[in-house]
């Protein structure tokens, strides 16, 4: 009798986006008189850039070629790739990264959940809360927590609040855990971490044997020389750290599909015996067994967001976005909200009035003005009370955005 | 202390194929005098489809204009592709399999391994032997089988022998098993299943609540008429089948990346009450937590496929392969070799002689020819003593890679 992954039954109903979905067509299909504004999902809205298109496109001829046609590529990704990545977004910030420690693959949100699958099941995990819902979810499914609860979350794990009290920065749990999901700048509260915040995580997880999982997937948005964009900026990282990062959000790739993960050949787990097993060799092992690399044609768009051209079309798309996020800040603040985020994120993130919860504003905000934001509580328990608006969208909807949330 | 996955520490040496590469490499850096062929790994050489290449190419341009931009994709597929599937993969034979049944992937790679996320640990399994190293060893990794056996296999795996002597046709296993894995036209082998033959395995999932994973990646090499090419043209088997598809083999999209997994609105598993569980629910969840869809470019291209364009350009591709299969199995039948497969399959499955072994025959063929093929005994014990080689290749090369063949 085959039996399913009973783990899955714990699993409390939808996965927040979906829930956004059957909402927003429900109110649609009621009501068409003002159009729709979604600020809701972090879904870039921008053209690719140019220097995306052509390389792709050349890539393309090539494919329809019989020289120049390419079937299976590495697991892991080009090696052509995998160097530009080094060089750019590690060697030329100080971080010794080296190209076979990087992995390409087709987004991050795959990477930040099979990423389990080389780990025990045992370990005990904290996360942030707020997060990415995709981080707890993972963990329910493989079966490394216990029971929803019933006031929100899931027993077994290690929440770390992040709120107005502690400037959005998690801090160190008084229970011991074995790994720890960071975000920053982060997925939802668009907060930013210090090199000297992080480096207590980095010390922290290096004396007791821990493994942090850095999701930089916003590092592009940083607007701040300060702040780190990438954890191997801190001293001890690559003994602890694997990070993550995408081309989703700075070349909009979210509809093409590129991403990356690093994992330093110094870092290592443990066995039962506590013999220290090195985790790049079963990451590469995963990857070699279990995935079959990224299509050619968007590898070579991947690379050129690293010529000339490509790095100047990346920074207009970020400066189109953080512009949006200023301009939301600032409407907000006008319309009395208090505003978190949107500075060196693409996020806004605010406290909602009147004591409403996250949802009654949901649907308030779409009943009143057709706008689409994201519940608060639907990233965690301390995200009650709270709203995501996201800043990707075109200027003219954010200002007709922000037109109708200040006359309500 | 984070403790590794510890059944990653029970995998037997290399994956296949990169162990092939090794001995590749270390040979051509000895020898340069005879250019290299490579018959080994299942990658097709020839150029894409055209219309798949103005069908992306289309997308492309899209992508750059701010009305044909598209970001994140429906998880399971565009559903133009998922109507497209349905009508020509299935209705057109007769298989009811509605488009929201198709699940799009960026691989059956992925896909024959992410599938067992949905399924309990303890399900006992049946993979025939020899079999594509990938069912095996993500049930290693995910706990499903004991220790490494000496002789070869893993302990607590149900191994049923395709062999001469059964013409490489599975039998029913006299101990009850929940999941088994069939792939036809077969990897390696060649071999294919009758629709009576096929029938037999799916009364016995339906009478045993057992379920089958039936790999359908190689169907569109299928020329004679009576062979099913998806399981779905069996009685019962949307009760009991998953079936995994490709655009790899047939449009040549192994460095594309596109495929699909079928999942049956009728298919239960249980849960530990023995209440029944659907498993399209579960593979929803697990597609829209852990992946996030297909690269839209790729889509269309795969969607060019069932254009009429499309449709007359892979019959093209697959009657250029299949006729090098011809010549392989001739030429090889003429050197005196036993020759399976090459009929209904892209693959050639050999005979070694002199009580060589696989990997003898992999050395002796690669030093005296420089012919790169697959040992046998790499898909499983069962396999020793045979060779598969691949008919995905130049005209030219097949040539001259028979006639070396037959001076030895």
């Amino acid at each position: 009798m085959v039996q399913v992954n009973q783990n899955y039954l714990k699993l409390k109903a939808g996965y927040l986006f979906p829930e956004i979905s059957k909402r927003v067509n429900l109110h649609t299909k009621k009501h068409n008189s003002l159009s729709l504004i979604k600020l809701g999902i972090g879904d870039v809205t921008e053209p690719l850039p140019n220097s995306c298109i052509q390389a792709m496109s050349n890539a393309l001829k090539e494919m329809g070629t019989q020289s120049g046609f390419r079937g299976y590529g590495p697991e892991q990704g080009y090696l052509w790739l995998r160097e530009k990545i080094a060089k750019n977004d590690f060697l030329l910030r100080g971080c010794d990264i080296e190209p076979d420690e990087i992995f390409v693959s087709d987004g991050s949100k795959c990477d930040s959940s099979n990423i389990l699958d080389i780990l025990g099941s045992a370990n005990s995990i904290a996360v942030t809360d707020p997060v990415y819902p995709v981080y707890v979810d993972s963990n329910v499914m493989t079966g490394r927590t216990g029971d929803p609860l019933k006031k929100g979350g899931y027993e077994g794990l290690t929440y770390l609040p992040i709120c107005e009290d502690n400037d959005f920065l998690p801090q160190i749990p008084q229970k011991k855990v074995d790994i720890i999901y960071l975000c920053f700048p982060n997925n939802p509260t668009g907060a930013t971490i210090t090199r000297d915040e992080l480096q207590k995580w980095v010390d922290y997880a290096n004396n007791n044997n821990s493994l942090i999982f850095f999701d930089a997937a916003y590092e592009a948005f940083i607007q701040d020389e300060n702040i780190p964009h990438s954890i191997y900026e801190v001293k001890g990282a690559k003994n602890c750290a694997i990070e993550f990062r995408s081309f989703s959000k700075n070349a909009g790739f979210t509809g093409v599909r590129c991403a990356y993960t690093v994992i330093p050949k110094e870092l290592r787990g443990f066995d039962s015996n506590q013999e220290k097993i090195d985790l790049w060799s079963l990451w590469n092992r995963r990857q070699s067994t279990k995935f079959n690399g990224v299509s050619y044609i968007v590898q070579r768009g991947a690379e050129a967001v690293y010529s000339a051209e490509g790095k100047t079309e990346v920074k207009n798309l970020i400066d189109f976005y953080m512009n949006n996020a200023k301009i939301m800040k600032s409407s907000l603040e006008k319309s009395g909200f208090k505003v978190f985020g949107g500075v060196n994120a693409p996020y806004v993130w605010i406290k909602v009035k009147d004591d409403m919860t996250s949802w009654d504003f949901f649907d308030y905000l779409l009943e009143t003005t057709n706008i689409v934001g994201t519940p608060g509580s639907g990233f965690g328990l301390a995200g009650e009370g709270y709203f995501r608006l996201s800043a990707f969208n075109s200027l003219r909807n954010v200002l007709d955005a922000m037109e109708r949330i200040i006359k309500i």
